[in-house]
């Protein structure tokens, strides 16, 4: 017997990661009853960033424009090209302050299991931009979970097939952690301690 | 550096209840990435249910008319009218199929600490629906909490002194606990053993 508008709302809320229907349901009725104007700014942050948010054509992070400010920026040395595998990660080594080169963002890693493959995650961007003459070395950063390592030792082998320099950040990471529940310290080590790639036919 | 429509996104994300700064900024990542038909869904469901829901002029709770359907069926007792803290609650009563009357939705509870008197509650709503000479006998099915039983109490000293019959469900919840995460055996229970409401000055 609740009304539709309110029923849909509820359901919409479950796209969110982590939210169940009793969490939808309480997040419904907060909105509607104790936060109006937060649910109006939410629907109309949501639309915006819909409409203005699209890749970088250089990293592949979210911007406005055709490229990011960070790809624009001619302080950036543009030798080195940094892999990771999402935005927070970005966000952490650029506040560990101890990298001043350029990103490529994979949004993702590849996940066999899940049906993403190198195809899936768009490597061929990635290989287009770390062979367009000004890189010189590639720093591979993903994660040091199994997935992250996959990824990083296809993306090596990728590049190393076409001439590319290729590192990985050094295992400063615990094994099985995650760059963004990690302190900037340990990340800043772990940029540091970088290493050549492994060449896997050895 | 990063895209002021997305940091609106985040910060807009906070305003759902039990979301910090890395689930906000997990979620937007989430729906731009992943889901970005959800993102869409979720931002038209907020923009519809806030342009249309409203409260029911008879019980209370968010319908999309003047009145909502439940208040407006000839089937149910209109001579019974059951006082509860949120919609949520209404919503467990009816699963218990022990009820048959009609609902008032408090919309919240009394909680002073916070500057919730009777006027912020708009008791005074709830006051003028069981005087209008339909209603035989109000039950206060508020939780169990202290807050609920606050507002038990003093809705049951407004309406008893206007001469209205007031009754309590039955203690057969646990002290403490709350309608929304109760079985509904218990709480048809309590419906059942409702008893008159004590008079305070006795």
């Amino acid at each position: 017997m609740s009304p539709s508008s309110l029923d849909e709302l509820i359901e919409a809320l479950r796209c969110l990661p982590g939210v169940g229907p009793k969490s939808a349901q309480r997040m419904a009725y907060h909105l509607l009853q104790r936060d109006q104007r937060g649910a109006e700014r939410l629907s109309k942050a949501l639309a915006h960033a819909l409409a203005v948010l699209r890749h970088c054509a250089r990293c592949n992070t979210f911007c406005e424009g055709e490229i990011c400010d960070r790809c624009a920026s001619p302080r950036r040395d543009s030798h080195l090209l940094c892999v990771v595998e999402m935005p927070v990660d970005l966000a952490m080594l650029e506040q560990t302050h101890a990298y001043n080169g350029l990103y490529f963002v994979l949004m993702g890693r590849l996940s066999p299991l899940d049906g993403i493959g190198p195809r899936e995650l768009g490597l061929e961007k990635l290989v287009a931009r770390a062979t367009d003459g000004t890189v010189k070395e590639v720093i591979l950063a993903t994660n040091f979970t199994n997935e992250g390592e996959v990824t990083a030792h296809t993306i090596g082998e990728l590049l190393r097939a076409r001439g590319v320099k290729v590192s990985r950040i050094a295992r400063g990471l615990p094994v099985g952690g995650e760059l963004e529940h990690s302190d900037t310290g340990t990340i800043a080590q772990a940029l540091l301690e970088r290493r050549p790639a492994q060449d896997a036919s050895r």
